[in-house]
């Protein structure tokens, strides 16, 4: 048998093509007893429509691809969920990646989905000076967008938090506080966003004529953070010269942080202050109360899925790109003052 | 020009076919100068091997669907990371979808994921009477397996929790601690998950001569989460007859009820004693500290992607399947005790 239409089911169904289109598309008032009948007739000649015989139409596969660092990272879990959600509004499906904080996976990925055909690319866990990946998504032509972090290169398309801006913001507010002594614990420097609240973080130091300790610095990088974070708090709370705040380059960090000093019998705020950076769901949780720097997750994620489906159009379409060159955005921090940095501290 | 080959590269480089391969695949001791050529010769003649190429000659696609409820569910967060993991052992790529708990969406997803021919597919957020679904899968021939929540159907290969054994075993718990009035705050009623954790819910007051207070059973749903939680304690605690014990079916319900709780000036464990079921990640923060029912994540991620590869293989290569209608699996529970149910209770 030939590949069965719509009007196929409609004939063997004895309804209007109209009517199957409604059962497919969930509309209400259609009758049990007709949807049922459809249903039947779909499933014995497998008829699946609409995306497949869309994109066959179209010439696209209505399928991005995404690719994030891992999704034990709640700031990734939480920027997928809105990715998912917001491409569905552009009847776009996501085909997920978890490149482990790898570059060689991340080019594995790109090859694949350029390999694939997907529609367009987002991408959250870009490293700084990947200029390799990004000259091989030049080259396939297809459009691409990345958020969270950005590259060095400037033709390229991205959404992205003013990292330095809101590292400078949080640790001025810890230095406000009376904190002279504080730590920054952080992810991989070859990431850029890390670099930027790294920059911010010296900023603010400098511009108050506080000292940098060595010994507070700690690189944790992205794998095994629980036992890096471990390891970091306690050097430096075995030193005589410790850290009276801890601010931290995302908010699990941060969690993993307040863990392991309450262990050690430190009590946050009272003793240690800690700021986050990222604002996942849980640190706005009453027992965790993390004070950190609002991601915008939703909105970057929602404007990152905008541009790429622009992108998209303007590609299928033929048309002169936008703006070439220009969308390249940086969302306005915002500090979340919440009980983990507590109040004004004596000097210590 | 014709597709470039791995030779193509190689004679262009100047290297030994054996170079770009090493090359290709990360291997250590290659020279920086010899891997800058091989990339740039790469690039050049944009040559994408590896899972492609072997896509070609397996008549595999090395990629298999995943379909959960929802990635601001922790759970299904932290199952995805895992079967990615996982999946990338067996050199299989991960397409994921979020269905938001729906059917239809359910529905397109698998007619996608037939279209596109994936390997096989795994299924985290199957209803137990989504019959038409499970048809529609056996249709395809696509090799699948369900995890965290079974269908009723007898065919079907799933692994999951013995919901009823952790639900009845954590409400044991709270009654041996003194608890009488125990309220359960639950998602849908149509995921076969929750089904089962009512029924453990149910035997365990019913053995201990308990009565089922009908104001204290919250059905939540998998929508708007936040606010219903809310709602149900609000309803609760502002009645004469209170509970003193809440079990929820999920942990990120359970931190919403302590959330909420914790506003009304509640304090857990001392005035109310609070179960969850999953053991996400934070559950075990020490912040947190929630007392829950383990799912045993990376258990179950690990086993349903090895059995998914099982049957891939024994269809690919024709074997008989290994035990008809017999990979049916439910993992033991195992209840963890942390702070939030606290010691006995006086009677109240």
């Amino acid at each position: 048998m030939h590949k069965p239409t719509m009007k196929d089911i409609a004939k063997k169904a004895g309804v209007s093509t109209a009517t199957v289109s409604r059962v497919i598309n969930n509309y209400p008032f259609v009758k049990e007893r007709t949807k049922k009948k459809v249903q039947e007739v779909i499933d014995q000649y497998k008829y699946y429509p609409d995306l497949i015989a869309r994109s066959m139409i179209k010439k696209r596969t209505f399928t991005i691809g995404l690719i994030v660092g891992g999704l034990d990272n709640p700031f990734f879990a939480e920027s997928a969920e809105c990715i998912v959600k917001e491409a569905s509004k552009f009847d776009s499906h996501v085909m997920l990646y978890v490149n482990e904080e790898k570059s060689s996976k991340m080019a594995e990925y790109i090859a694949f989905l350029i390999a694939k055909r997907v529609d367009g690319i987002i991408i959250g866990s870009m490293y700084k000076d990947d200029h390799r990946l990004i000259e091989q998504l030049d080259h396939s032509q297809i459009p691409y967008v990345l958020y969270n972090r950005k590259n060095k290169r400037k033709q390229v398309d991205y959404i992205v938090q003013d990292n330095y801006k809101g590292a400078f913001e949080a640790v001025s507010h810890l230095i406000r506080l009376g904190h002279k002594r504080i730590s920054m614990v952080y992810g991989s420097s070859e990431s850029e966003t890390v670099e930027s609240r790294l920059e911010g973080y010296h900023k603010a130091l400098a511009v108050n004529g506080l000292k940098v300790y060595p010994h507070l610095m700690h690189e944790v990088g992205f794998k095994n953070i629980e036992t890096k974070v471990r390891e970091a708090i306690r050097v430096m709370y075995s030193d005589k010269i410790k850290p009276t705040a801890i601010f931290t380059s995302a908010d699990f960090i941060a969690m993993e942080a307040m863990e392991c000093l309450s262990e050690l019998g430190y009590r946050v705020p009272e003793e240690v202050a800690i700021v986050g950076f990222d604002n996942i769901r849980l640190s706005g949780h009453s027992f965790i109360g993390l004070t950190t720097v609002n991601q915008a997750v939703e909105e970057m994620s929602k404007l990152a899925v905008e541009r790429l489906m622009q992108k998209i159009d303007e590609q299928e379409n033929n048309l002169p790109p936008s703006e070439l060159n220009s969308w390249q955005i940086k969302l306005s921090p915002q500090l979340i003052i919440r009980k983990t940095c507590g109040a004004t501290v004596q000097e210590k």
